[in-house]
C-alpha cells in the first residue's frame, strides 16, 4: 500500500469526491456519540473515533446515494448509521476476541473494561437505530435491521465454526457475510434505496457491496499466511496461532489425507501447537494449492463486484468504486 | 408474595385476560429466536426463555393496546420486541455484573461464555429491531429506539455512579429510568400509539409505565435492606456487599456527618468492608430515616402510576394495571 501515491488510491479519491458530505457525517457522528448523562460514553467513543480507520463503510453509502442522484439529506444519516453499527461491532468484537490492540492502539476493553465496551457498544447500536429511524424510510430500516441480525448471527456462528474442522466453504461464506459483507452490502444498498432507483440498480448495489466485502475478508485471510508484515501490520501466522479456520486452511483440510487431517485437528481443534507447526501448515497449504485457490476466489469476488457496479450508470463515483474493487485485491495480485 | 392466592394477583389476572395474545407473543418469540445458521443462539435463548420470568413487559404492551381498543395484529410484534430488548439486556447485564445466577438458574455467561452472551444479546437486539420495523409505524420505532438508547446510557452511567458518593437522587433516577423505567414506559406508550389514541392518553400511558418502573426498582432497593429472604430470594445486604449506591444509602449519605461519610466512603467507594459493617450501615439508615423515606418515595411513584392510569377510559384491563401499581409496593406497605 505504501508504494502508491496516496492521491491515486481509490479510497482517497472517494474521500476527496465526498469531502463535504463526509464532513457532515463526521459532525453527526460526534454529536450523536455524545451523552449528556454518562461521560464514560464520549471517553470510550472518542478513543475509537480518534483512532481513525478509513471510514470506508460510510463512504460506500454516500457514494452509492450520490451516484444514484440523491440530493440529500438522509444519506448522511445512513452513512453515520453504518459507521455506528461498525463501531459498536468493533467494541463487542474486542471483548469477544479479548483483543489488546486495534489499529495499533490499546483497545477500549483494555483501557477501560469489558463492561464499558459492552454497554457503550449497546449505546452505539441504539444510536444507530435512532439515526436510521430519522430517515423515515421503512425499506432502509428493514435492510439495516436485517443486516444487524446477519452480523450478529455470523459472529455467533463463528464462535462454533472457527475451530471445527467440519466448517466448509459454505459455512465460511456465512461467517464472512456476517463479519464483513452484510454491512458493506447494506451500506451500498441503502444508498440506492434512499435515492429511489429501480430494483435492478438496487440489486446491483447490494451485489457490489456483498462481493467487495467477501473479497476484502478473503484477502485478509490470505495475507495472514503470505503477507508482508510491514505492509499489513499483521504477523504471518497470527490466524494460525489463534486457531482460526480461515479459507486457506478450509481448502487444505478439504483435500487432506488422514495424516494431514490429524495435524489440522491437533493444531486447530485441539490447539496443541509446537515449534515448526506453522512451517508444516504452510507446506500443506502449498501442497494442495490452497493459497493459490484462495487468491483465485478473492479475484473472482472482486470481478463480481466490478460486474455488478458496471450495471449502474457511468459516473466518476462509479469508476472509483470499480477501482476500489481492484484495489482490495491489489495486495495479492 | 406467597401469601396471596395466585388468581388474585394482578399479574395473574392480566395473564388470564391476555392469554390468547400472550400465546401469539410466545410463538413469535420462539420463531424469531431461532437461527438457521447458528445453533448456539437457540441454545442460549432457550435457556433464558425456559427460565420463565413473568413476561411483565410484553403484557404491559398488550394491555395498553387492548384497553385502547386496538384490534391487532402489531401489538403482538411490539410485545415480542419489548421482551427481546429485555432479554438482550439481561444477557449483557450478566456479563457486566459477572453474575452466576439469574432467576435461580446459572446464567448464560456461566453455562457458555461471555462471548456467547454478548453476541447472542446483539442478535436479540437486532431481532427486536426487525420486529418493530415490521409494524411499519415510525412513531413506535422512534419511541423504542429512544428507549434502547436510554437503557444503554443508564447502564453506562451506573458504571461510574454506582460507587461514587457524589451520586445524588437525580442521578439515581436517571440510572433507574435507564435500568428499568425506560422499557416499562416505552412498553405502555407504544401500546397507545399503535392504537392511535390521543396525545393525552399516550402521555398518561407513558407516565404510568415510567412511574411503575421507578416504583418497582425502588422497592427492589429497599427490600435489599429490609426484605425477608424467603419472599424476595435475595439476602439482606447483597447490594451493600456489592457496593451499590442505592436509594436508601444515597439518602443516608445526604445527611451524613463527617464520620458517617468516612464510613460510607470506606465501605462503598473503597470497598473495604469488615464484620459488623452491614449492621452499622443499617443503624445509619435507621438514624436518618432513610428506609422510611425510601418507602415513601416508592409509594409516591406507585400513586403517580395510578393517577396516570386513571386518565384512561375505565375498563377491566385498566383496573388490573391500577392494581398492579398497588401490588408492586405491597411488599413494603
Amino acid at each position: 500500500m505504501s508504494l502508491d501515491h496516496p492521491a491515486q488510491k481509490p479510497h482517497d479519491r472517494l474521500a476527496a469526491a465526498l469531502e463535504s458530505e463526509m464532513g457532515e457525517v463526521n459532525t453527526l457522528i460526534r454529536t450523536r456519540m455524545a451523552s449528556e448523562h454518562a461521560p464514560r460514553i464520549p471517553e470510550v467513543t472518542a478513543h475509537l473515533v480518534e483512532a481513525g480507520g478509513k471510514r470506508l463503510r460510510p463512504m460506500l453509502t454516500l457514494a452509492a446515494a450520490k451516484m444514484c442522484g440523491y440530493p440529500g439529506p438522509y444519506h448522511v444519516h445512513l452513512a453515520a448509521t453504518v459507521e455506528f453499527i461498525h463501531t459498536a461491532t468493533l467494541l463487542h468484537d474486542d471483548v469477544v476476541d479479548e483483543s489488546a490492540q486495534r489499529r495499533g492502539r490499546p483497545t477500549a476493553n483494555l483501557l477501560w473494561d469489558n463492561k464499558s465496551s459492552v454497554l457503550v457498544g449497546d449505546y452505539l447500536f441504539a444510536r444507530s437505530f435512532q439515526l436510521m429511524v430519522e430517515t423515515g424510510n421503512l425499506r432502509v430500516l428493514d435492510i439495516l435491521s436485517n443486516a444487524a441480525a446477519t452480523i450478529a448471527e455470523g459472529e455467533v456462528l463463528q464462535l462454533s465454526a472457527a475451530q471445527d474442522l467440519r466448517t466448509d466453504e459454505s459455512i465460511y461464506l456465512k461467517v464472512v457475510r456476517g463479519k464483513t459483507a452484510a454491512l458493506f452490502s447494506a451500506a451500498t444498498e441503502v444508498g440506492g434505496v434512499i435515492a429511489g432507483v429501480d430494483e435492478a440498480q438496487v440489486e446491483a448495489l447490494f451485489d457490489y457491496g456483498d462481493a467487495l466485502g467477501i473479497a476484502f475478508q478473503i484477502v485478509d485471510d490470505l495475507l495472514d499466511y503470505q503477507g508482508d508484515t510491514k505492509a499489513t501490520g499483521k504477523n504471518v501466522g497470527d490466524d494460525f496461532r489463534e486457531r482460526k479456520l480461515t479459507l486457506p486452511v478450509i481448502k487444505a483440510v478439504a483435500q487432506a489425507d488422514a495424516e494431514e487431517r490429524a495435524f489440522w485437528s491437533r493444531v486447530i481443534e485441539k490447539g496443541k501447537q509446537e515449534d515448526g507447526d506453522l512451517d508444516h501448515a504452510l507446506m500443506l497449504l502449498d501442497r494442495h494449492g490452497a493459497l493459490e485457490a484462495t487468491r483465485d476466489d478473492a479475484l473472482g469476488w472482486s470481478a463480481k463486484a466490478k460486474d455488478a457496479m458496471s450495471k449502474l450508470p457511468r459516473s466518476d463515483l462509479r469508476e472509483m468504486l470499480i477501482d476500489l474493487a481492484d484495489y482490495v485485491v491489489a495486495r495479492i495480485s
